[in-house]
Order: structure tokens, then C-alpha cells, then sequence
């Protein structure tokens, strides 16, 4: 039976699993969860047993229990350490949603969840393309499974874990997917990562809040403070004036500044698509380099004094942000967590006090892609969409890839199938049911190709 | 009977009476509490049909019914036209009050409530004072009382009521409860209010929330870009830099700058009793000058983005903040209203859109000392505190009161008891209970010596 009989045999069966998990709102930095991310992980243990792992198990850590299987072949094959998340970002703002977030809903091909591609439905496919081969009885590698649930809060416990664990981690190429392609048309692996760092900011002004009437130009406000300071970090030419913020930073190849020019993209089409007047960035570079080979600096969330309806006059006596760079090689994101605190400290204004917390950040990440597993999938890419990939680089952060690279010892290939459209950490996330197919025949042919290079080794 | 026995006999009831008002929270900014917004009007009515108005009624208006009573004592005697309001504050953040702020909690000689001052207890003082003369039979003046239920969001439907009641509200003096005096010690009369501009600002980027990994560094972030504009509005000297703001504001009279000089005012107190490292202003000006005399901007309110739980990293469509500025004579809040919305369409970073909705304002106000209504008010605070009150002005705004002049004619006299220890607008807001009835006191002897002056004329 090919892969393609396979999928249609089984289809039904395959999208009643991915409900049972998307049914589980398994929302790692929202406390109330705390019972569905254990759900969520034994639900994940059936799966892979049932996918055909010969042992699966629910392994404690110091946060999120992590979900391993694994499917031995022989000592002399190589083995795939799969990782996924089985955690999910927050649904909020819930009305934004047209349809229950926790229930898949299809339409025009494409199945609408929260989780639909980042990582539940991306993780499927690592899972179908296995249960094939394994019921085929042409599985070529030994296969192991490590899936987390606390990927979207940073994988606190990851690293920990890992080097715990490392032996049973034991692995000849590690194989991710949780990445996005160019287009459903351009096929890519992605070949880069960005690195984060990441902040909450507390400025303090009176120790509570105050009539702006009675106060007002008299006391420094916390918020004109904060915005103040913020407004300070990213400079009229959208360079970041963190002190030594660029000094690791790599320039970007001239070879690689003109195989991003080759990408397919129109600005207008960009623009159009997220409604936006004009795309806006670091003066010199092009918006396919802005968002994956430069670093950037994004307040994610603010908060402060009356939000309420009306106009409350008030002069508050706190005011709050999230905020985030985006790093890219060799920037280290402790280094730059560091720099920024102090910056913060620096430009804080006469009358206020500032609190700087480094929340999660990560490194970012280059795959090389002359080594025999690229090419594996490059090729199990080039038979599923019928075209070869382009290695890209992204702007998204998988933190722990490097961490992998770092503990494990291996590198990283980062078989993504998400779209732009596909809305990941937004309402209305989905997934393209068509790619979710062919991503299956990829990663299918992955572990072909990348046994056989093995051999031949 | 004098006033002191009154008050000695009566204190249980006054203070059941102004329970009564507490307990009805009618917030005026907060849609569900519309219902108690009349409840709390009918029984303001009850209440001066009992002190001995002898008629009261509640009015409709475009907006929250206003509550009208009257006491007439002869067509020669003076008018006197008391106004306050019924609506108070939200209370939000409720976690941040020690007792319930919708049930009055004496303490230390303190009632905490929310409008323990800002307007009930005060204009309990006045309903007092008038009940008292009426019971004696000694009240030397016509009284007519006025009482809105939407100061605290600007009073929408005042100009039109008073413009259309213009008869019913003829006097020859208004008077209102509803300031502050420099301290217990240190009785003061307002004779001057900052006006108020205030405005909604909305930033839209994209038309949804995007994944700062794929977005970030090439879609201008809107509050990025709201706090770069905002953080333009004042400089680093603390002067506002919207064009022409200063254009109309009248320097501080010499004489009076020597008068704020010599009001009693710890700096080190001051800091302490707010817990500021230091208090932060325009450059050149004390700080009493700054928050009565001069013009502030406060940012009120800010929000946009994931305020949530944990780290959640995003590049959002929309940023928002409540904006306000206090003006001083003469400015104009209409023409600030508009000199600000078209500055920050000029400071709008490219690539987002900005909104400005302008919001309540209104103009400030400056009171002379020589009239003999003034004069009474200051007799009135002389006998019931012992010293003669300073004149001041003060920072905050009732914008009504320019418009009392404006269309009903006359002077506005501010005998208001509050003290700044009263966090009014604050949680915890509460009423100094000895201050509550020397002010019933002064503003007794305000009607005796008012009309005296007035049948001297």
C-alpha cells in the first residue's frame, strides 16, 4: 500500500486523533490548565502506541510532564529523535474566533483550531508518516519521540530534562516540525532560526494612584515614563540602540542576501494581506531579511493605569510591558537579556522606579545543508510537492534547537509544513489539509532516503 | 439651637442619610450601574424634600436625570444656587480597598467609602447647612439645588439642562462643594481650576495579531509606535511640545508665585506621603506650581497586546491609551482638543494608523476674591476652622464651572472640605469627619453673612 492509499484508507481516522487532541485546550502559560496539559500528554502516549511505538510513557519534569515512545529496528540503523510540543498559545481574544477554538472545524480544506498547525497538527504528521512505515513494516530507523508541553512558555524544563535523559535521547539527527514553508507553492526547509529574549518591564511611580488634576505635572507618571523609555530603543532608522546590541551580530552573506531576493514575494500582496499602509523596518534591509536574518524589538503587550470605558483621569501609580527581541547568529541571548535590563535602568526617568524581569529567550540557529540528512529531507520535500525546497531562513525562535545542539549534540532538521496564512498564535489558526498530506509523504520519504544515506556511509 | 448642638443631635441620622447615598454605587462611566444612577437621584431627592426644601423634583436631561429642589424664602432675599453631583468614580481596582467601598467604614475618625468626599460627603455638608437654617427658621436666602448625576465623565447633558433651565437656575451666587483645602490646618478657598482636554487614542498595524518571530522587524508595531508618540508629547525639560500649546497660557502673577510660596508644603513630605524618589516636573516651577497653575499631560490608561500570564510573544494589530491634558487660563480646551488630534496624526510613525476621539474637556476657571460672596465663604471658613483660609488654585478640573458662568452668568464660589489624604478617585477614599462638620459650619455662616452683604448693597 503506497503512502498516498495509505492517507485515503485512513483519513477519517487520522482527523478524529487530531480532534481528540485539539478537544484539549492544553494552554501552557494559563495556570487554569494545569490538568489539560497532563490529559494532553497521556492522550499523546495512547497516540504513539497506537501509531505503532513499541513502549510510550508520560516522564515527569520539574514543569510539564514530557510524552517519550520509541520503535527500535536494529543497532546498525539509524536513529531519529522526533521532538514536538503538545502545548498551545492562549485563544484570547476569544471573539475574534469563527469557530470554537477547541474544536476542529473545516472549511475550504482547511481545519480551523487552536493548535490546528502549532505543533498539534505539525506533530500528526511526524506521527502518521511513522504509523505508515511501521505498518508497512518498512520503518529503516530507529525512531524515538520526545514531545513537550511547554514549548509556548519557553521550555523551562527542556534543557534539564535533556541532559538528564541524554542517553536515552540518543540520536543520529534530530527532526522537527514546527516550521513554516514559504508558500504552498515554494516548498522550504527552514534553515535558520532567530534567537529571543525576553522581558517584563514594572515601572513604579506614587504607590498608588492618583487624581491627574490634583498630581498632574507635578509627579512623573509611570506610564509617559515607560512609553518614554521605549520609544528610546529602537532608533528612526529601526536600529536598536541596546548598547552593543549588534556587536556578535553576522552580517548576512552577500550569496544568501541574493538567494532571498530570489524568493518568491510582492510587497503589495504582503501588505495587503495583513491590511497594514506600509511595511516598516531596519533602514538598508529588505522585508524577507528584516524578519529572518536581522534582529528586531517588539513590545508585545503594555498595560496600565484606566482601561476601562470612559475617560477616568487618573495618574497611575504602575504601568507594565512585555517585551522581546528577536536575535539572530551569534547574538547570545543571556548577553543581550543582560545589556537590556541595564539599558532599562539607564533611561528610566528622574521619579520613577523600573523593574526589569528576563522572562524565556533562546538562541538562534543555523543548519547546515551539506549534511546527509538535509538532504534526506530536502528530497522527501521534492517528492511530496514536486519541487525542490529552498533553504530559508526564519524569524520565528525555537529556542531549544540550539539547546539540542548544545546537550544532544546533534543538529536539527526542521521539516516544517505551517503557512503564513495559517494564523499560528492568532484567532483563527488552521492548517492546509492538502500540505498536511503531503507533509506526511515528506517526512515518509525522510526516514527512506536518510537510512539509506546512512548505509552508504 | 446652634449649629454645633444640631449637629450633635442629629449625627446618627446624618450619617445614616449619607450611607444611604453610599450604598447606591452610582458610578456614572460604567453602563451597568445606569439603574442606580436614578436610584441614586430619587433618593438625593427624598433627602432635600427632608432637609426642608419644599419642593424637589428629578429632572430628565439627554443624559442621567439631574435632581432640582428649592427653598424659597422672599422675592427680595438673594439667591443662592447650590450645585454638586451624585455620580462617583469606578472603584476598580476593588482588591486594593480595606473595606467595602459601597458600605462606610468609620476609622480613626475617618469615613472610607467610595464618594465619602468627591461629591456625596460634600454635598451632604451643604444639604446639612441648609437643613439646619430651614429648621430654625433662620435660612436668610432663596436656595435652589442642582445636582448632576455625570461630572466624573464630564458632564454631557449639563450645558444643554442649565441652557434650558435657564430661569429656573437664575441666582445671584453659585456654590459648590466639591474641592480641596491645602490642609486640616490649613483652610483654603479654590479660586482657580485647571480645565481638562482628554482623548482616546487608537494605533492599528495589522488587521490581526502576528507572530513577532515571522512579523517582527518588518511590520511597524502599533504600540511600538504609540509609545514613540507619545513619548514625544512632553520634552526633557517637561514642557509640552504639541504646537501652540502655550500660546494662551497666562504667566503666574509675580505676587501670586510669593503667595504659593509661602503655603505650608514639605517636599520630603510630600515624596514620602506618595513614595517618590523625587518629584518631577516642568523646569522653572515648584511643585505646587506645577500641579495648579500650570498645564500637565498624563497618560491615563494604556493597553494593547497580551497582558496575560506568562510570555506570550506577539506583534499585535491594535494599541490604546487614555490621554489627558489639565489646561490653565486661557486656554481653550476645543482648540487643545484639536491641536493635539492633528499632532499626532503629524507624529504617526509610518506604517500604522492612528485614531483620535476626543473625549470630555473643559475650560479652566479663575474665581476673584473681592466679591462679596467670596467674602462670606471666607467669614464662614474663618469661624469654623479658626484662621482665615488662603486663596488657591487649585489642579484639578470642574469643567462646569466656566460653563455657569458662561451660561448662567455668574461667579462660582469653591467651598469645598476635601483633603488630599482623602484619595478621592483612589481606592480607600474616605472623609476626615471633624473637617465634614466644621464645613456644614462655614457654610452656615457662608448664607448669614451672604445675605447680609447683600441687603447692605
Amino acid at each position: 500500500m503506497t503512502i498516498q492509499e495509505y492517507i485515503s484508507a485512513n483519513r477519517e481516522r487520522f482527523r478524529e486523533e487530531w480532534a481528540s487532541l485539539i478537544r484539549i485546550p492544553s494552554v501552557s502559560c494559563q495556570p487554569e490548565h494545569h490538568a489539560d496539559m497532563l490529559r494532553c500528554a497521556e492522550r499523546w502516549r495512547e497516540l504513539l502506541l497506537a501509531a505503532g511505538a513499541q513502549h510510550a510513557e508520560v516522564m515527569p519534569s520539574d514543569g510539564n510532564p514530557f510524552v517519550y515512545a520509541e520503535y527500535h529496528v536494529s543497532d546498525t540503523a539509524p536513529t531519529v529523535l522526533v521532538y514536538a510540543h503538545y502545548d498551545v498559545m492562549p485563544v484570547e481574544p476569544l471573539d475574534l474566533w469563527q469557530s470554537n477554538p477547541w474544536e476542529p472545524d473545516i472549511r475550504d480544506g482547511r481545519l480551523y483550531a487552536r493548535g490546528a498547525d502549532d505543533d498539534k497538527g505539525q506533530a500528526m504528521i511526524q506521527a502518521k508518516a511513522f504509523e505508515y512505515l511501521v505498518h508497512q513494516n518498512e520503518m529503516p530507523c530507529n525512531v524515538k519521540f520526545i514531545f513537550e508541553g511547554e514549548e509556548e512558555i519557553g521550555s523551562p524544563s527542556l534543557s534539564a530534562f535533556i541532559t538528564k535523559h541524554r542517553d536515552l535521547l540518543r540520536s543520529d539527527i534530530i527532526l522537527v516540525s514546527d516550521t513554516s514553508m514559504i508558500g504552498k507553492d515554494t516548498p522550504s526547509i527552514t534553515t535558520g532560526l532567530r534567537g529571543l529574549a525576553y522581558w517584563e518591564i514594572e515601572v513604579t511611580g506614587p504607590n498608588r494612584d492618583l487624581h491627574s488634576g490634583h498630581f498632574g505635572g507635578a509627579v512623573k507618571n509611570p506610564i509617559n515614563a515607560l512609553c518614554e523609555m521605549l520609544a528610546k530603543v529602537v532608533d528612526e532608522n529601526g536600529k536598536i540602540t541596546i548598547p552593543h546590541f549588534y556587536d556578535d551580530v553576522l552580517p548576512i552573506p552577500e550569496e544568501e542576501r541574493q538567494m532571498i531576493a530570489q524568493i518568491p514575494f510582492s510587497q503589495d500582496r504582503y501588505n495587503a494581506a495583513i491590511d497594514i499602509p506600509e511595511a516598516v523596518g531596519e533602514a538598508g534591509y529588505s522585508t524577507l531579511e528584516r524578519n529572518s536574518c536581522r534582529p528586531s524589538f517588539d513590545i508585545c503587550g503594555i498595560w496600565g493605569g484606566y482601561t476601562g470605558e470612559g475617560s477616568k483621569t487618573v495618574l497611575p501609580s504602575k504601568a507594565y510591558a512585555k517585551v522581546s527581541c528577536r536575535l539572530v547568529a551569534n547574538q547570545d541571548h543571556e548577553v543581550i537579556s543582560r545589556a537590556f535590563a541595564d539599558y532599562m535602568q539607564q533611561l528610566a526617568p528622574r521619579g520613577v522606579r523600573v523593574k526589569v524581569t528576563p522572562m524565556h529567550g533562546g538562541q538562534g540557529y543555523v543548519c547546515p545543508i551539506d549534511i546527509p540528512a538535509y538532504k534526506a529531507a530536502e528530497e522527501g520535500f521534492t517528492l511530496a510537492f514536486g519541487k525542490r525546497p529552498l533553504a530559508a531562513r526564519r524569524g520565528g525562535s525555537i529556542p531549544i534547537i540550539s539547546d539540542f545542539e548544545r546537550i544532544l549534540g546533534q543538529k536539527t532538521i526542521l521539516m516544517g509544513f505551517g503557512l503564513e496564512q495559517n494564523a499560528i498564535h492568532s484567532p483563527n489558526e488552521s492548517m492546509d489539509l492538502e500540505v498536511w498530506e503531503k507533509g506526511v509523504i515528506a517526512v515518509t520519504e525522510f526516514y527512506r532516503r536518510f537510512a539509506k544515506s546512512f548505509q552508504a556511509k
